[in-house]
């Protein structure tokens, strides 16, 4: 069980929303909604994941990757850790 | 009618593959996976929709922006193109 | 001469403002400052280096992008500016 | 003295070529280079100044942080590399 559990039922709730957004997009595409309009709701819609991502990268850090520090290890936790920073800042 | 009608089947492919992504999200943060796959598979997410926007944006150039530029006008319809492409640059 | 000579100036300006923000970032890290401080500058000199380039691509679709469309051509055109607006939104 | 002044002369070498980066920029844009060619080189720049932030990144998480957190502090130090992280995902 890892960490994010705490916040679980938030995260899940983010996603639902989420999931919602993405089938909102799926309707303006299918009405031919003028497509600024639609890049504007991709955006929020990113928005909303990053907000996921950083929500799930801080409960990470509290506890997987506190833990192996605190016990003396951690160095492979922030060599994956540091990947995983670089792969969404390159988003 | 919108110029990414042309693509609009490849659009909503592409958006009921991202839903689906979503769910799958879900399901993975339902199970407790660990983080840094759920927040490898959010990268992957968001790397889907950044597809889906330049897509759309791509079709609004070649279409609404060039015609509203080759009538004449086309002002606004460039400084609305600015704010989009702002947004998606920082995104 | 291209588009963004307008603004030659006020460009060279802010590079020159970039380059004194490059240089100040030297001396955070000769002078071993904290690295946090040293992040949020780096973040500054990034915002600044995408409100130079976010200028030069609103330069060149008014004036370059416009008038190939307004010529008839312009498909060379909007597919180099969509490839350069995707490595801006992956930045 | 902190984390990353272990490889102090290396992010010295890599922001001296930032450097020299930006003050090309400035001689491309005197001499009227085409707006997307300098936008590559700005692209270039954004690339590297992001590599300079990983590398600080890593170090501070490696030194400062894990010893935060190894004497069971910690918390603020997390709080302040995940705003940290927050802005280097939102360039």
């Amino acid at each position: 069980m890892y960490a994010y559990a705490i916040n679980k039922d938030k995260l899940l709730e983010r996603l639902r929303k989420v999931e919602g957004q993405v089938r909102g997009l799926q309707r303006m595409v299918g009405e031919d909604k003028y497509c600024i309009d639609i890049l504007t709701q991709i955006n929020s819609v990113q928005g909303a994941l990053q907000g996921v991502a950083l929500g799930l990268l801080d409960g990470h850090v509290r506890h997987c990757v506190r833990e192996s520090l605190v016990e003396g290890k951690g160095d492979d936790k922030i060599a994956e850790l540091m990947s995983s920073i670089a792969r969404i800042a390159a988003r």
